[in-house]
């Protein structure tokens, strides 16, 4: 595999960005928050939920399945709490602004938890969970997908639920924050993509056939598989006897949270018209305690983990988000790589938005 | 293994458990919230956490570490959020009056959220979180225990965490509620002691050695070995390749609700005299849609996914919290299995109280 590498500024992936949303019917100021969500993810090292993310969402956005121009509306009943409806708006644009809600219910009242029914995926969960930091809160978000389930129940080898991913971010002081974004199963579409380009099998304890076997041929499509019933991705702990169960129960959790809480539905009912759903939450640190208290102890936490002693051939112990925090600094610093892949999908992307490449 | 069984009604145990604690100079009131947490736990088949649970507090009662009159301060600062100090009470107690102030403040704004220090093993996180049912809310718990950390970070055999269990529970309509209660672990040390007796192996991706290695050795002790911070539990997902990042990360979550926020500290820093720490939750449903379309949601889900075929030698798919209501309905109807495991500690419970074995 050749890799061809050259550096592209954040501000030039912005403006490329927005335009092609623009272009695509998205006001400015939609186009911008978009853009701006999806660079800040790839700035973090995940290309794949940023930068190269808004393909699906232009396709939909050309086919009328995602409104460029949505009415999004609040439904409140409670100081801290409120549903949204997102009008099949972007995912990016409708996550912002719940995040935003969940956040000033946060300033007044300690709390904030919004639903979201009727928007679209929004990318990286951890952006949004993230928002809440430079307000000195602890920040989530989640989604379910209207997509068809791909992960099987333990005990059955039928899909049940998404790969539902939830996301959690804590601020620390001189450390970067806690930054947690996981999928509730084992893994994700993307990895097996990996697996097939560079002709490695895929692990046992992944994904199962229809018979309940895992399927360790990369070139064998999981998710097609999923669509038809036939098999599909483990939950995280893979097999019962290792919990399974336990990443079943999150990802259920994440459908009640997301879909039932919002009034859409669960994805294993497959009401495609609902499409996705989200929830997002934000708790007021200094709520609970003194702020400098709480980071002077998130500081000492993840100074202690990251000082235990490593196994062989292991660099370094990480909380979550340390990592991409390391992967931030040098992007920023000397800008966003991009490889052979990622070039060729932003040069789909462009070509399917009307745009210009000029990256 | 021969197996004694006997079925004893949850009345006479509350009444024996109440007795046990009052004889330690915990209030009647207290002692009969205790007992009824434990007697609940137990009739959902969770025996450990449940009726033979209260040894270890008794203990900690006996050799003053445990208060059996404790005097519980609320610090708020907010609407929907409070910091509870236990002052070294009956994890029992505590945890009933802070879930009872979460509840509180949830039908008041919407939601309600809680961060405990200074408190004790609370027995079951769902007990807390199933308290919110009734109110039709949805409940969560979680804790961090004041205990060396046992669960080993990715990358190192030196325990960084606990096995941080986590609860929510949320209400469906004639189906059984979602309970899930979890420990962030891939197993919790009860199970060990399962292989021990049976003298079957442990299974590879429950544990390692100082090296990294599996320990299979069911005659190994994991607990005193993380206790010298030689080895431990796996995280959730086991191995890197099976995501035990993600079971780590939700294990430092659980640390940093309830050991952070509450200004006790993180286990893995070892500050014994700060005891456990717990974070409790409630969302009020109808805060964010009617009621009705909830529970007939989660029905829906919970019956579709319960449909699902099953794979050769798979009796049922449970949705978590399904199975335990079954043992719940059975247990109430005839009664509390003791086997003679369980008679054993009890009377074991019965000698360190001081009171009279007549179960």
């Amino acid at each position: 595999m050749t890799i061809d590498r050259t550096r592209v500024d954040a501000k030039k992936l912005i403006n490329f960005l927005t335009n092609a949303l623009r272009r695509l019917g998205v006001p400015e100021e939609d186009a911008q928050i978009s853009a701006r969500v999806l660079v800040a993810t790839s700035l973090r090292g995940v290309d794949s939920h940023g930068i190269t993310h808004p393909i699906l969402n232009i396709k939909g956005l050309k086919a009328g399945r995602i409104n460029p121009k949505p009415q999004v509306k609040v439904f409140s009943h409670a100081p801290s709490t409120a549903t949204m409806d997102g009008d099949q708006g972007l995912g990016y644009v409708v996550g912002y602004r719940a995040m935003i809600e969940a956040i000033h219910r946060a300033e007044k009242t300690g709390a904030g938890f919004i639903t979201v029914r009727n928007t679209t995926s929004f990318g990286a969960g951890a952006y949004y969970a993230m928002m809440a930091l430079e307000h000195d809160m602890i920040g989530m978000a989640m989604t379910s997908y209207a997509t068809a389930p791909d992960v099987v129940a333990p005990g059955s080898a039928k899909p049940a639920v998404g790969t539902n991913p939830l996301a959690v971010a804590a601020p620390a002081g001189k450390k970067p924050p806690f930054v947690l974004d996981m999928a509730t199963s084992v893994v994700i579409g993307s990895k097996l993509l990996i697996a097939r380009r560079e002709g490695s099998s895929i692990p046992v304890g992944w994904a199962i056939d229809k018979k309940g076997k895992p399927i360790t041929d990369p070139t064998k499509n999981v998710s097609a598989l999923a669509a038809r019933g036939e098999g599909g991705f483990l939950p995280l702990g893979g097999t019962p006897t290792h919990g399974a169960y336990k990443g079943f129960g999150l990802g259920v959790l994440v459908e009640i949270l997301c879909g039932v809480l919002s009034g859409a539905s669960a994805g294993i009912l497959m009401r495609a018209t609902t499409g996705s759903s989200q929830f997002f939450g934000a708790l007021r640190i200094d709520s609970f305690l003194p702020l400098e208290n709480f980071k002077k102890s998130m500081d000492e936490m993840i100074e202690a983990i990251e000082a235990l002693p490593t196994l062989p051939g292991v660099r370094k112990i990480y909380v979550a988000g340390g990592r991409e925090a390391e992967i931030e600094k040098d992007r920023k610093a000397n800008g966003i790589p991009l490889d052979s892949e990622v070039t060729e999908r932003l040069q789909e992307l462009a070509k399917e938005a009307g745009v210009k490449y000029d990256l």
